[in-house]
């Protein structure tokens, strides 16, 4: 019989968009192919911004005040994106199933070029888990598209509330059977990682300074006030010990 | 843009407990080690059939019926285990660690032999989910230890309700966000696959005539009313079209 101790850390939590995956260079690279099929020009990196800050973050803001009822990532989507198509005068109604691929475009992104090996290398010691804002199916067919090897999925829409209201991290250790100091949650975001750590759970920021483009991003902290500070998923895997 | 037919099968949801995993042996196997470690003897097969079929099947009964309230698999476990162990006259309250490592050996199922690489196979065209009235951290924990690759862990504990409730396979359709019609449930007993295709899904029977013990088993009837009848995991790749 094993003796555990009860502080060891027994599992991870990421955080998806811009941790594990580059939302922003997908997406553009969709919306392009979509106006080129369309005949539509726009300033795509600039509606791809729009989708994700006023479409997506705009919306979870929303509903977290109760201003929208809860709804999925894909239905937060779905709704910015038809507010854009609308204003670059594509008809929308003519073409639901065009637009439902393309909102689906969030089920495709691709992966930071170290997350799914150094996922990998995670997995091998710790149970490996997304805790995301983003619905199951999304985080499903986009861990089948981008080879990202979860352990389990947990989103939002399971536990019942989105990041950073406290009851997604608790409800999180509640399913993961575990103490939040036994839990890592780990984002290239600061705001989700204090949220996590006022719960109790460990931090490992990972830096990701190209998520909102080449001239997004800002200088590489050493001294955040986390439990891991790193550079991206092997760095933090050489950290835990991981082979 | 991939044109997708709607009746089309996107993904599988399995059974776990008899269906994936040899549920008996194994416990067998772990309650007859913890005997020799505690000097205790007793009939240990029939201790495995008590415990899984008072304690898990008449617990969730007993759930379902509003006669306890919701809990968690390990939670069931536990208390049939507690009983089974004073009938032994085993100190429990001395060995709360040690009794809670063997209520655990839920989370240390071996599989059938087809099950590992029959779901490999099975996941290169399909999502591959549980839907197992076993808890989160129980299936996610199995997984790891029977090298089994789900995409998704989806349990009675996500989706609120219990096999064979119908809100169980709603709620579960609603997760993958697809129509009940787009999944196959995947089982080894015949209620279960009854619950599912009242609901819409299709469905899918696997023969494992040893989960009751060698004598436990009933003949194999290629008339049952599912669409598809096989004898293990590989079979039904086969006839799904898996290479």
């Amino acid at each position: 019989m094993s003796i555990e101790s009860s502080t060891e850390i027994k599992a991870l939590t990421f955080d998806v968009f811009g941790t594990v995956v580059d939302w922003r260079s997908s997406i553009i690279e969709e919306l392009s192919r979509f106006g080129e099929e369309y005949a539509l020009t726009a300033d795509w990196p600039g509606i791809a911004d729009r989708w994700r800050i006023e479409g997506y973050i705009g919306g979870i803001k929303l509903v977290s005040e109760q201003s929208l009822p809860f709804q999925t990532a894909d239905q937060l989507h779905l709704r910015m994106l038809e507010i854009l198509l609308h204003e670059l005068d594509f008809p929308v109604e003519n073409n639901t199933e065009a637009v439902r691929h393309l909102n689906q475009a969030w089920h495709r992104l691709h992966p930071w070029p170290d997350s799914s090996t150094g996922l990998d290398r995670l997995k091998t010691n710790f149970v490996i888990s997304t805790l995301s804002n983003g619905n199951v199916a999304l985080l499903t067919n986009m861990a089948k598209f981008a080879e990202l090897h979860w352990d389990v999925i947990l989103s939002a829409e399971i536990v019942g509330s989105f990041k950073p209201t406290p009851d997604c991290y608790r409800n999180a250790a509640k399913l993961l059977d575990l103490k939040p100091e036994q839990i890592l949650m780990v984002a290239a975001h600061e705001g989700d990682l204090k949220a996590a750590q006022a719960i109790g759970f460990k931090t490992a920021y990972v830096f990701r300074p190209d998520e909102m483009g080449p001239d997004g991003g800002k200088g590489f902290d050493p001294d955040l006030p986390f439990d891991y500070v790193t550079h991206d998923f092997h760095e933090l895997a050489t950290a835990l010990g991981c082979s």
